[in-house]
């Protein structure tokens, strides 16, 4: 397994510098960010960022994310455009040697919560997805918390797409993302890059929008559309797992079987059986998922991909990027260094 | 076993409240710096100290250390007003229900470095020790980077001093540990306190000073002085561990199946034959011990006592205590979280 970290670009405070002084950090997961979502990534630009990462001694193993057009999640005309677009970043990461690109195929909204900067009784910050409070919210009058996610749209847009999607149903996204895939699979198998396809956070509909990457059953239709290393799963334990019903340990081991999971986000919450979930330390004593069955799993299925730490908490007063500080993922980092030292050793 | 942090008091930068937010911190190691050495601590400043500690929700769970005076490493005649002192102090801290009591029986100097602020290649800054340059070292001159020990003697003082020592010899030294062992222990074992050597750090002579508290027979040698578990040991891995002779695991595993070890300081280095050795940080896979192998050694002896994470690297441009930074320690707290979930759960 391959401990990496995601580094959001020059502009992140979370400097290489600083990830590298990790004990045991060896891989970097980025993206580039200045490219409108649906165009073509230039081969100077991933180039650029390769560099960037190996001058650090770290290597950049993973995109995430490419991100995916909504016309093609919502099945427009316009999607071919897109799609033949994407085949060509694929391509151009191929061709630089980055074997794995992460997408998500979640309708407008990235990952949401109802708060992200609640305060923990030790005085870390973190951030809690209360499902009452949600439903209460009226996104199309931005209510929401959502730092995956930028208002890109009016009022009046927003409240169109969401009746559009409303439409679609899950069997409509269902079917776009099958036309996608289908699409996208052969390039990705000939360009050596592993698709990796996050899952929804939280795992539920949310807004009337459907979601469809859910849980084991709907994961094991998505690799069934088409039955290809390229066609994989980064399975993050805090979104799938933020859903008691989800057994997190039994759904890595499967795919890690079934050589499916290319990418292991590693991530715990404490969550209770009305939908609530709150965003803890790494520690399995801090939450609810036990994070050393989890890895233990996916040592035995055998995978050998990279894992990063997810979200942390802000402790020690730093500010930043929701989820996204150096500490607290630093020392999910070490966690996991300590629980797979000890996994392979016994 | 217990998890805990080394704190300097309300002077140091590392805060109770940035400790606190430690995933799986339980306890604080410290001590009361602003008494003398050799007076008695008075039961107001020990309970105000575990008050302090408490506030935080955390455990004051050893001291660290109530230092022997000097007089009685050399065996002077004053040594019994200082030992008398030493065992009013201990029925103190029993008195305030805190268990553990370290205490080192080093000459003159306390641990040792020739550098302790050695750049690496990632930029982080360490301790480093070179045999060949602390040879050349003339301590009177003050040509040393001590950062455990203030510049209490004048150069003639200091002189008279290490003469005083070279004269004892390392059988002297033993003979004026059993005089103060056969003293103290008893109290301590009314106490309910359990007394806690530290290791020799480097384990051998510098400047021609008796050093005996450094491999497995002395330590043998040491426990059989009076055999008692209030007469044990606090084994630090990084201080006996930088003479590659001192296999840690089989010693650990001794001490700890013997009921003798106390407390584990838990500390890498990178060390060669030449007595040279460099501190780094936490994982195995970052210097010359299996820390895996060190910890499982422990819980395989019975061991159920504090653990801490010791000496840090200075990271992300962290300044501060030499070895005692938040940063690179903390990392070593969930470093050893993981590598013990795992050891118990496997």
């Amino acid at each position: 397994m391959k401990l990496s970290f995601r580094w959001y670009g020059l502009d992140d405070p979370v400097t290489l510098e600083k990830i590298r002084q990790i004990p045991g950090m060896k891989g970097i997961i980025t993206a580039i960010y200045d490219v409108p979502i649906g165009e073509i990534w230039p081969m100077d630009k991933i180039i650029a960022l390769k560099k960037e990462v190996e001058k650090h001694n770290l290597e950049l193993i993973a995109i995430e994310s490419v991100p995916v057009h909504e016309d093609i999640k919502l099945g427009l005309s316009t999607r071919d455009k897109y799609i033949k677009n994407y085949k060509e970043t694929i391509k151009n990461l191929g061709k630089a040697g980055i074997g794995i690109v992460t997408y998500n195929f979640m309708p407008v909204f990235d990952w949401t919560r109802s708060s992200i900067d609640n305060k923990m009784e030790d005085g870390s910050i973190n951030l809690i997805y209360e499902h009452k409070k949600v439903l209460e919210m009226d996104p199309v009058k931005g209510e929401l918390d959502l730092p995956g996610w930028a208002t890109n749209y009016e009022q009046k847009q927003l409240k169109e797409l969401l009746q559009k999607y409303e439409d679609l149903s899950e069997e409509g996204l269902w079917r776009n993302l099958e036309y996608f895939l289908k699409s996208v699979v052969p390039v990705a198998e000939k360009s050596d890059v592993k698709l990796a396809i996050h899952p929804d956070d939280p795992p539920w509909s949310i807004f009337g929008l459907p979601r469809i990457v859910t849980n084991k059953q709907n994961l094991k239709r998505l690799v069934n559309i088409i039955d290809s290393p390229s066609n994989g799963l980064a399975i993050c334990t805090g979104s799938l797992g933020s859903d008691p019903n989800n057994n997190m340990s039994e759904i890595i081991e499967y795919f890690s079987k079934k050589d499916r999971l290319n990418f292991l986000h590693f991530r715990n919450v404490k969550h209770d059986k009305n939908k609530n979930f709150y965003e803890v330390a790494h520690l399995s004593s801090e939450g609810s998922l036990d994070m050393y069955s989890i890895l233990k799993s996916a040592v035995d299925g055998g995978f050998d991909g990279p894992i990063r730490p997810d979200h942390g908490r802000m402790i020690w007063g730093e500010e930043g990027r929701a989820g996204y500080g150096l500490f607290d993922r630093a020392l999910g980092a070490t966690y996991i260094n300590g629980l797979l030292e000890a996994i392979f050793k016994n």
